[in-house]
């Protein structure tokens, strides 16, 4: 009812709530069910088995439904059930991918250019910042937020109310590639609630870190960090004296 | 006169120029202005209020015209002005995106993927490499070269003829998110005329890096640095030894 | 024969081969050869000169065929052939741009938003992971895997069976910009068979790794690594105790 659908998308879905704009050249697979009072910019696709919230805006060229898809060279074998389901009152922004097998909570924004791979679960009242990559299997909790270009490595856990810096690189392969993929070898860091990442700092695979700690800028972590405590350098180690951003000033 | 237009672009806008090529679902909104010899790529959006110079060219897929869009997570205010003014002999890359509130002057790059964000300007004769995203209310001076995949921090001021090597980390909050968001603590560094950062460098909140400064690849720099000294390592202090992108080789 | 062709796909192209899918909007320019088995995704525009192998699916709003384009403030000439091969059972994610006077060889996947510049040569069997940047001139050889956000500089070397981290920099201009472009000047470094180098890495200028070496995470590669050898730390020194990515646990 009093739906916006220009004429020129591609509308071939018959679930699409009341109040909805959909702009030119947006295509609609069948099979997605979109909400109550969405906007979907020009030029966004969504794929059969996506489900969308009420009041969620889709900026333009997202994609949403990708397939994961290897090639020969790939370690690491591809399982995923092709369903999406975005929470009311999320935003994805342009050019935003979204992998099948991802489940995002409500009220949480997808900036421009993320990436969230297949088996991840991303909370509500999250943002994730312009060109972060999410890796597959990673688990995100509620009010978390990363900001620009940093890395999420597949196989990986995140707590509520963490923020992680831009430029924040983890891993999860302590051998590089050298033994191919196990799910027990191929762990990426724990961060546990509430730990906040200094700008380009780097965590190493299978290392925890625990509740309220702090990482410095720049800061290579290389083992566990406890809790409360504030790390810094290269490699990390434990300081007293955090001043500003994990670094002394 | 004498404009290319191709017959599946929306054109509602009716200040285009002469000699300009529009490809192929190309879409110009009502109230934009295009200028003189304009290249228009497929897939392009160009929104209400955004005005083009002459003798630019726009790759495709490039979203010029993106309101800011807050979720409630969102901690600062969204205040802005729905125009866009991009000057003569701009290059504007695919996937780009550019937010309302922005000014660009004249002959600048804007690479590939690169998302320059509201309330910020870009001097002339700049490039801002590919994936760099410009974060909000910030002032980029003329001649200025940023490379690829560089994060450029919201409240942030940079002169002119500065050079930003690729995957620098700026960071503007100290708190890293624990105290909302303020005018007066959340503030990027201010880089001055001149001055030359190498690769991966990270610089803090509040920092003042003054004329004609180089900072070393990796260095994290955690306090102000005078002008024309060299500064490395974490945390960043000065060296006179300086020879190469400002390590000693 | 047995192809499907959506009506809205602009095809130009005579030279498309049997059982080809091509979706909505996707536009094949005049010249463009694509082979046998290719599904062409939504939104992407292969450019006339470009050659697409056997058994390639390219995904939506990849860009193939941009002609690199330079304005006043670009120091290095812009000549290139306006070719591009990408072989047999390539993958080319979403939003990838790939230049003209690019070869790709076979079974190699291009991740969401990777750039790939002219003259660069990327061989058979790599991952070139998301929102990698490939600057111009650089040659990869195969077997090579690179993770997500990684930049490799113009003028760089690679072997085969490399394993680059995420994150990881390069550079290839000692003087950051002060000097101009000469070949001789701006070249990036040199990675043999075999080497891993570990995240959030910077490697710098005309730096030569040599074979089967590995670079602990965040290293700062100020010179040579001889074969075989583990370095770490500001700036990297060699170091016996190689345990975990090349960081001591």
């Amino acid at each position: 009812m009093n739906s916006i659908i220009d004429t020129h998308a591609i509308i071939e879905s018959v679930q699409i709530g009341d109040n909805v704009i959909i702009r030119e050249y947006a295509i609609i697979r069948r099979g997605a069910i979109i909400g109550d009072n969405v906007i979907i910019h020009p030029f966004v696709i969504i794929e059969e088995g996506v489900s969308i919230g009420n009041d969620v805006e889709v900026f333009p060229s997202a994609y949403i439904g990708k397939p994961p898809r290897g090639v020969g060279a790939m370690t690491r074998p591809m399982n995923f059930t092709a369903r999406i389901d975005i929470g009311n009152g999320c935003v994805i922004g342009p050019n935003a991918v979204i992998y099948y097998d991802v489940k995002i909570g409500s009220h949480t924004l997808i900036s421009d250019g993320a990436s969230i791979r297949e088996q991840s679960k991303i909370g509500s009242r999250c943002i994730i910042g312009r060109y972060v990559t999410v890796n597959y299997a990673t688990i995100i909790g509620n009010d978390v937020k990363v900001q620009d270009h940093t890395w999420l490595a597949g196989n990986m856990e995140i707590g509520d109310r963490v923020f992680i810096s831009g430029g924040v690189t983890t891993a999860n392969d302590n051998l590089m590639g050298a033994a191919g993929y196990t799910p027990e070898n191929i762990v990426g860091p724990t961060i546990e609630n509430g730990v906040r990442i200094g700008a380009g700092a780097i965590i190493l695979p299978k290392v925890k870190v625990e509740e309220n700690a702090l990482i410095g800028a720049g800061a290579v972590v290389t083992k566990d960090v406890p809790a409360g405590q504030t790390v810094k350098g290269i490699p990390a180690k434990i300081k007293g004296d955090y001043e500003t951003n994990g670094n002394k000033k």
